[in-house]
């Protein structure tokens, strides 16, 4: 299959372009005079991208926090009961309520372009519930076609019959080898702040989670300058997120790491927050992703990564380039799959073609671009 | 006609609720238990408000200025040729290119919950095209069912071919008799700020907007402070919008007046520019409306105030009920139909019901939130 267009590739291509797909993989990109022939799919001036990649979202739980997010934003206290009444929400909705949830989210997702959706688990907070949301995940992925890479956040909050190191070790000794026995995740993340997990409960959990032969990543540096940045650096972490307070010294422990540097203008925006800053992470050399951290409290849209990208080219300051790179290879080296997010020949043919000419679009209309044609592994997916 | 609710009637209202709709009016609101009988229409738990009102967007234009977006948030110089370049593609386009535009335009609005908008024209900048900007608007509304309220804005930069103060004249002179004569337009607008108009131009075509019995409007103190609140305040404009530059004087200025002030958002934050003075303007008893300013170079999308709602209650520091109120019954007051925009007996029965269950879905959301259902003046809209 040959694809061609006259617009733009994004984030860099000729023009006029061609893209040959062989077996679910680019086999080769190049000006459009040089085609080798094959079935064509013209594109004409449309702007083509890779599939995006949101490499941090929460899509398992149930109920509305709607109401506590006007009442924070009119001045009461920062929580409503935050994670644990979805908590409360989540374990009483049965299988095919959470399963219809999660399904309908992961659409919404797939709709705005997203061909590969990082998923948490994180409202269950028990063994039980946190292997039945885990699966859950997996069997809404298996019949859709974007690629959903699960994560373990038992370490989400504290639930309330436990203190907080006494959960960590049940995280740690417990829950972290069931789920890897289970292969339920391929990662685990711990929410390292303050009044969730503090650094000695992250690094045990951290730990346990890298022996039982799953990768890390980190909420880190959202509500506090703790030094989350640079444990996950220390526990060759594969991303640390949020990152809103860091400051000179965490830019510069990521600039000289392979640990990804996430940032989720979403929710800093939604609790007024300070924006993570982003520029001094760019310009440190730090590997950064944007990722739209749909989750139950503190942003609920999960189709949103071209609003992200539009987010991260006026918010926090980088170029429209940059953000869409940070939404493509960006999230894929926070997911260590490599394979994904560029248009190169050899990588993975996720590809969406957008109604818009050029992507400044994202910025222009602030998220409101939609995809009008999908391929995940050179698979045209029905819109 | 009986609506009937157990959810949010917002901005403010019982619940469980019920409303009364007679000859196109709110005839009744009050408790379920005490709703007249009547045709009754169940809405179950959905979040029921005003329809939306944007008061501000320049839908007539043709032409791409993404790739423009994208250079300047790279660093190039603020402006692409700006207004200018979108001139010359629109006075290139036919009717039949730019009815289809706007149509579109306004479908996007209506279907995400505008019922009345402000369409200015301001992409011709010459007698014969701004009068063929504002009859495309006029034949697209008639054939819509949302409200369309049509400014005059020929004063919206300097044709290539003028000087200055020469073209304010024309505007002043030629242009707004012909437009009032023809009834092509409730109200003029001028942009009145540095580069653009300056007070004297724009006292110029003001009065001579007054002159000619049409209401006044003004972009006003977006780029630099100039005083453009104060001659609209004392020239009794409906409404003076932008606002990003105002200061504690002009703050005070407006919040004892009448004149309304138009915040803008979107195009603050894709400009990068520093947020109008919300709270400010809240806390002197300004009345405040909440616009999209969907146009061709600094805001793009069109079906955007439920996002709008949300970058007020949080880049503005509103309220989720601030916000909401700005975007309807602030709307309203700055198109002076204070019929419009606000749920009580007598007032015109624009109604939306939305996919969320609380008004705090406009910001946990930031805009990703639908109606799914939308009367105007009592008529069931299709979606």
């Amino acid at each position: 299959m040959l694809l061609t267009g006259t617009g733009r590739l994004a984030p860099e291509g000729p023009t006029p372009w061609a893209l040959l797909v062989r077996d679910g993989l680019i086999a080769w990109i190049g000006s459009l005079s040089e085609a080798p022939s094959d079935e064509r799919i013209d594109l004409g001036s449309a702007l083509v991208t890779p599939g995006l990649i949101d490499s941090h979202t929460h899509p398992v739980f149930d109920g509305d926090r709607s109401e506590g997010v006007a009442a924070r934003l009119a001045g009461a206290p920062y929580t409503d009961g935050g994670i644990l009444r979805s908590v409360r929400a989540t374990r009483a909705a049965d299988d095919a309520t959470l399963e219809r949830l999660v399904e309908t989210r992961l659409r919404s997702a797939l709709s705005a372009g997203t061909t590969t959706v990082e998923c948490k688990s994180g409202y269950g907070l028990s063994l039980a519930e946190e292997l039945r949301h885990l699966r859950i995940i997996g069997r809404v992925a298996e019949r859709m076609p974007l690629r959903v890479i699960r994560t373990f956040l038992g370490a989400h909050a504290v639930p309330s019959d436990f203190k907080a190191a006494e959960y960590a070790a049940h995280v740690a000794d417990e829950m972290i080898p069931a789920v890897a026995a289970e292969g339920a995740a391929e990662f685990v993340d711990v929410f390292a702040d303050v009044g969730f997990f503090d650094l000695a409960a992250t690094e045990r959990i951290g730990r346990a989670a890298l022996d039982a032969g799953l990768g890390l990543r980190l909420h880190a540096e959202q509500l506090a300058r703790t030094g989350a940045a640079e444990l996950g650096v220390r526990l060759g972490a594969a991303s640390v997120d949020h990152l809103e307070q860091l400051d000179a010294s965490g830019v510069a422990i990521l600039g000289g790491s392979t640990t990804v540097a996430t940032l989720l203008p979403a929710p800093a925006l939604i609790l007024r927050d300070r924006m993570p800053p982003a520029r001094a992470l760019l310009e440190a050399g730090a590997s950064v992703a944007l990722a739209s951290d749909a989750n139950a409290g503190t942003y609920g849209a999960f189709g949103s990564m071209p609003l992200v990208i539009g987010l991260g080219a006026t918010l926090l300051g980088m170029t429209v380039v940059e953000a869409l790179t940070a939404a493509t290879a960006g999230g894929a080296a926070a997911l260590q799959r490599p394979e994904l997010g560029s248009l190169r020949p050899g990588m993975a043919a996720d590809l969406v073609a957008w109604d818009a000419e050029h992507e400044g679009a994202f910025a222009l209309h602030l998220g409101a671009v939609r995809p009008h044609r999908i391929w995940i592994a050179g698979g045209e997916i029905a819109l």
